[in-house]
Order: C-alpha cells, then sequence, then structure tokens
C-alpha cells in the first residue's frame, strides 16, 4: 500500500446544517420548562438537530466498533496487565462477555470488532473484522511505532467502519479501543500534540501503581526525545507514537465528519483520536460529542484543548467504548424531550412574567 | 387529622443486606475488566444489591411519583414564573407533555402525579392523585407554612406513593416536585437545617436576575429570623418552611426505607426533602442514589452534608423527577454490567500481572 494512502483525509469535511440547529434552540425555548433548564440535554438535542439537518433530532441507530491492537511498546513493562489479554478480550468480544457488549445489547446497538494489527495471527476469532496494519506496532520507546504504509492502513480501517455506519444508517457513531499499553501511546501522542510535559499527563491506566507511573513517564519522556515528536506535523506524530487502533479511530472520525455521521467520543484512549483527527482537518471538531471525562489524569487537558464538557463523570477507565455506549442513553433522552415534550402554546401553560 | 399522625416516621427503617453487598463487590472483582474501572456504576450495583438482597440487583419496573403543590411564599415575588403555572403544569403532566411524561414513557416507568396542595380546588384534573394538604401552604416570611395537621396529612401523602410503589413492585421509587416557589422553601429549609447563611444557599431557581436572587436570600433570611429555624428540630423546620411537596417527598423517602425500596433522589427540591428525611431517621441515608447535581448553588451543600455524589452533573434546574429519571438508564447500565458480563474463568481471560 503506497504512503499517499493516506489522501483522503483532506476530503472536505461536510458542514453542520446552521438553519437546522437554529429552529432547534427555537424549539428548545418555546417547550414547557424554564428557558435552559435541561442543561447540557438541550445542547446535545440543538447540535444533533444541526448535524443531522433535522427538526427531529435521533439517537436510535447506534453503530458501534471496537478496535482491537498490539502495542510493541508493552515490553518496556508500562501496563498492570500482560499482553495476551489484548488477543484474550477480542475472544471476550466475539463471544458476548465483555462491558461492551453487554452495554451494546441494552442499547440494540451494532457492535463490529475489528483486528487491526493484534500480536497473534494464529487465532482468527469467528465474528472479528480482520484490517490488520500490522502484527503489533514497534516500541515507540525504541523506533517509529509503524511505517507509512502500515499508517495508512489503520486509518482505512477507520475509514472502513465508518462507511458500514453510514450503509446501516446509524444516528450516531462510536469508536471502542482495546490494546494492553495503548494508553502510553495515547499520552505520548497527547504530550506531543499539546506539547505538554508527560508527566502532567500520564496515569496509571488500567492500574499502575505510583513506580508503575514514574517508569511509563520516563518511557514517554524517552520516546518524545527520541522521535523529536514537538517538531512534527500531526501525522507524523501519529505514526511515530501511534497504536493501530487509535490511527483507525482517528481515521474514522475524519471519515464520520466527511460523511456526516455524529460522533459520540468515549474516554481517553478516544480522545487521543480525536486530537488528533481535529489536528488533521478542524472541522471534524463540530461532529464530535464527547461522553465521559475520564480518570487518566491527561484527559482533561486533551479536552480542554478540544474545549470539550463531556457529558458524564463516572470515574470509568475501561476504553472499549463503554462510556460513549451509557452516554447514548443522554442522546436519546436529549432528543425524547426535544421531539416529545409539548410547547407552551400546546399546553396553555404561562410563560415568564418578564418574557 | 391528629398531630400524632406522625408517629410512624419512627418505625425503624429496614437495614441493608451487607452481605448480597459483600457478594456483589466481589463479583465486580471477578468481571472481565480492570478492577474499578467502571468507577460509579460498580458502586451502584453493589448499593442496589445490597438493598436489594439480591445478587442480581435491577432497576427494571420504576415507579416515579410528581407531588405538585403551591407556596404562599410566592406573594414576595420570589420566583420568575407566575404562581398559576403549577395548576397549569399539573394539567401538562396528566396530558403527557411535561418532561417527566416523556422520559418515564421511554423508560417505561409507572408514573402518577399528586396534588398534595396546589392553589386552585376549582378543577379536578383526569388522571391526578388528589391527597391534599390544604390549598397553598401560607407565607413562610410571615407566618407557618402549615399547621401540624397539614404537617401530617402531607407526610403521608408521600407514605402512601411508598406504598403503591411497592403494590408495583418498584424496583426503584422517584420523587419529582412541582410548585412555583419551592426553591425558596427548600433554600430555607436547608439553610435551617445546615445553619449556613442563605446568601451561599440561594440560586435562581427557574431563571431569577441577580436582583431577584438578592430579594429572595432578603425573604429566606427574615423567615429563619421570624420562626427562629436554627432553634428548632427538624420536623418543626419542615413545618415552619416547608412546601407540602417537600414534606411529601420527605415522607416518601422514610416509607421507603421502611419498606425496602431504593429512592434514586432528584435534584435541588428533592435533595432538601431528603436532607430531611436523613435527619428525621439518619438510616435513611443507606436507600439513597442521587442522580445529578443540580445548577442550583445550595445543591452543593446540601450533597455535602449527606456525603452524595450525583451520577449526573448536566446544569438541569427543572425539577419533575426529570434528572432522576434519566439517571435511571445509568443504573440499569449498572445491573447490566454486573448481571451480564462474563468472568475473567469464563472468558479465560488473565488477570493483572500482580494478582
Amino acid at each position: 500500500m503506497a504512503a499517499d494512502g493516506v489522501d483522503w483525509l483532506r476530503d472536505p469535511v461536510r458542514p453542520p446544517d446552521r438553519e437546522a440547529g437554529q429552529r432547534a434552540a427555537r424549539r428548545q425555548g418555546e417547550l414547557t420548562k424554564p428557558s435552559g433548564s435541561l442543561g447540557l440535554l438541550e445542547q446535545v438535542a440543538i447540535q444533533l438537530a444541526s448535524l443531522q439537518g433535522s427538526a427531529t433530532p435521533r439517537a436510535k441507530r447506534i453503530f458501534i466498533s471496537v478496535f482491537a491492537a498490539d502495542h510493541g511498546v508493552a515490553e518496556e513493562r508500562i501496563s498492570a496487565y500482560p499482553q495476551a489479554v489484548t488477543q484474550q478480550m477480542l475472544a471476550n468480544f466475539a463471544a458476548g462477555g465483555a462491558a461492551i457488549c453487554v452495554l451494546a445489547k441494552a442499547l440494540d446497538a451494532h457492535l463490529e470488532v475489528v483486528d487491526v494489527g493484534t500480536l497473534s495471527t494464529q487465532t482468527r476469532i469467528a465474528g472479528v473484522i480482520v484490517e490488520r496494519a500490522g502484527a503489533a506496532t514497534a516500541n515507540l520507546r525504541r523506533e517509529a511505532a509503524m511505517d507509512s504504509a502500515q499508517l495508512a492502513a489503520a486509518l482505512r480501517a477507520g475509514r472502513n467502519a465508518a462507511a458500514r455506519a453510514i450503509e446501516q444508517r446509524a444516528d450516531v457513531f462510536v469508536a471502542g479501543d482495546m490494546g494492553i499499553g495503548n494508553t502510553t501511546a495515547a499520552t505520548a501522542l497527547t504530550a506531543a500534540l499539546l506539547q505538554v510535559d508527560a508527566q502532567a499527563l500520564t496515569g496509571p491506566g488500567t492500574g499502575l501503581n505510583a513506580a508503575g507511573v514514574k517508569h511509563k513517564v520516563a518511557v514517554i519522556r524517552a520516546a518524545l526525545r527520541l522521535h523529536d515528536a514537538a517538531a512534527r506535523q500531526p501525522l507524523q506524530v501519529l505514526q511515530m507514537l501511534g497504536g493501530f487502533e487509535i490511527a483507525a479511530i482517528a481515521g474514522a472520525y475524519v471519515a464520520c465528519a466527511q460523511y456526516g455521521v455524529p460522533v459520540l467520543v468515549d474516554g481517553f484512549t478516544a480522545t487521543a483520536a480525536a486530537l488528533v483527527a481535529s489536528r488533521l482537518q478542524p472541522g471534524v471538531r463540530d461532529w464530535l460529542l464527547f461522553a465521559h471525562r475520564s480518570a487518566e489524569p491527561g484527559h482533561r487537558e486533551m479536552l480542554r484543548s478540544l474545549r470539550a464538557r463531556p457529558l458524564l463523570d463516572l470515574d470509568m477507565r475501561l476504553g472499549e467504548g463503554s462510556a460513549a455506549a451509557i452516554a447514548v442513553y443522554l442522546l436519546r433522552s436529549a432528543c425524547d424531550l426535544h421531539n416529545g415534550m409539548a410547547t407552551f402554546a400546546q399546553a396553555g401553560v404561562a410563560e415568564r412574567d418578564d418574557a
């Protein structure tokens, strides 16, 4: 695959329908409630109306792609879990036992799992889509995590998922991540893109102790120096520090914005991908809603940079798209209220004394 | 009705099933996710398991009672809306046009509306339960909001709702409030019970401007002085400053704890009732889960006093039980995950390196 396989990233992003958004904002002011009293749910309804170009925003059909990959940096012992867990969890996803499976079922969502580059190639797991950019990334502490062909393949795996979401007429797209070691990659990416020291961003991931976090900081700092990451463009940063699943999610977000599918961003790893996608194409930001403020400390900095206020703050730190799946209910509630409540005129309810 | 009609408040509260809670906590540690990575959702599942005495906690059958009442203090002009709105909203509840109606329908919840003392007695509205403690409270700025018979009647209206919830085999009880002027009563109650100055607690309610908030503070301060509120017992404070719907909700919460129905507390007004209920019977606190951190400033102080961390923080300030209805989805998700995920042993997934 040629390195120019990433040209599609520059295709224009679809603009939101500002008029539909304005109409939705006016309707919010007419519903039988004090103006603004539904808080963020009003903003969600207005944003979805504007993205869907519709007077009746919807979050019914949910398309969830979980991208799994392995990380060469796992050999630096930056995770509390053995690397084999990535592959084992792939089987758990396929069997329906993982958190995201339970949540997707309750939502009646379409759930697919994509192996975008786990370590083992020996086992094919029924029900897992195989779009491998490689057999794990290289160790970002020692060399570039991927070559340009791998980067293009991973980004394209994400774009393909967005295309399947369109085929399924998804109202909202959710990406999940699975990959032992991926908070190290996501933190390194964030440190490079935001030009913030790793110390301020690095957390326990799936459960490191204090010494483990300190070591993780040292690994990330060394990687940033090795790749002169601060001097590089977003796509280069992604290639050096990457993570196939992070590249895939970034590709999916760009494609969703091009195709016109609203995105509900999950937690820490997915937000790192959102940061990359927004740097590649600033217009992507309009298409993103944010599900959850992760317990991982770097997440606050990412969200600040993206001017994002997430809907939930539940101390979750699981990934898989799990927090986004839960936040879908808030999107649905926002739509239900927007579409289903009576107006002051319909209900014969008086407005404010000063209205 | 005799004043001793409140003796039932002293009946013992049911103790949670600590063993069921411990078993649930163990199961959380066995599910295929890093320990603690579902954050508050793990605590919700454990608390519900302990309250329901069950290995498989549930939040399927939801019983919502919305209590509507009028407030004599409305004549002090402490609300942005005319008092007639209480009655008009009662009709909107009955017709299905209000926010809580839309949310209850989506949840497939049982929704009932109780007129516990609105101003007008002229209109009977089909579908509204009538258990009136009076035709609006007296103006708390000038006299006691209710007499002892009215207090007993309002508390009992709440207890009757809890009894209906039990009849319906509710997994979770939600109380909502409607009453123009009720944030003034709720703020006054909170100031008296927490012995905090009204200035630190008072907010815009449904939408006062800065001058309106200042006036509201003055009204509340005058009321607290008039009734020597700081020196009184919780039940007396409730009678002086009350609000029939606040008394009803407090009564419902005490009864739920006596009957053994978990309670999901809504926002500002409902939390004032929770504060009263917990002062009347400290054991009530175990039965409460908290839905939402209200945009109303006094809510933070109430929550601190109750050692409560709500599940949502969406800048909502509507009442009606609306935030609790939305938080039901988080309870359901917590139960789904607890009951439906695979364990490490079932899925053949490795545990932590140090486990």
